[in-house]
């Protein structure tokens, strides 16, 4: 009884024109509210569920910044690694639940520890792989706390 | 042999403070760019694939308009029907995307007219639902030309 494997990861991407996140909520510990943000280019939020590791990364990372999503100057769809533009890595566990009846439920999700773990492992990667890019490219990410809004 | 049902239709929900869309894009047969906006709510992206039906519409209408997603002033979450707030209906055909090495493709969509014709069926549904419903909710929509941005 083959079943189709659980995903390990989902992920939505959103293009922008801008986009910011608030990464340090108000009044905590008297800190002023933070905020990352970024140009043109894509927000991709990002969710990890249990069983995955570090060895997935850097074939998610490849798909996620050479997929042909961009429009460029010339016409014609590039990657943002050929085209240039900003990437907005957002950690959303939300995008793990599943309804239950009327109410979300997240037993798939991975443990807030390890997500943190890969999504901050999943920001170097991106990190590394635009600093060879063609064109211009900026990776901003939240601080791996999932479910801030 | 017992596979998964392969999805009818994909959603994604965006909570938002404000979002506006715009259902015509400047310049065309010399009209203005129009807008749809709303306040504080939600967005829900709605793309659908080849087999979708509008037997499956009640059901899903009601999934997502009775989701206990949004923050009550009394604390908890309760759905929009009962907070209130704003909905804002998106066709977004690229939801449907399936990447084939570099390239997204869309062989699982629904047929343009067909996606449209369900869409429109969609947000009729929605408008239908919130008016008996005990908050205010106010439904917005695009035209249903998938793939506007």
């Amino acid at each position: 009884m083959a079943d189709r494997a659980a995903p390990l990861a989902r992920t939505v991407l959103q293009q922008c024109v801008h986009a910011r996140l608030q990464v340090c909520p108000p009044g905590q510990d008297e800190q002023e509210e933070q905020w990352v943000q970024i140009g043109p280019g894509m927000v991709i939020y990002v969710c990890f569920f249990k069983g995955a590791t570090e060895d997935m990364l850097p074939q998610m990372v490849s798909s996620l910044l050479n997929q042909r999503l961009c429009e460029k100057p010339s016409g014609g769809l590039g990657s943002v690694l050929e085209v240039g533009g900003s990437v907005l890595l957002v950690p959303q566990a939300t995008l793990g639940g599943r309804a239950k009846g009327r109410v979300m439920q997240y037993h798939g999700n991975i443990a807030k520890e390890e997500g943190r773990r890969l999504y901050q492992c999943l920001v170097s990667l991106c990190r590394a792989q635009v600093e060879g890019a063609a064109a211009e490219v900026e990776v901003a990410a939240g601080d791996g706390a999932q479910g801030r809004r």
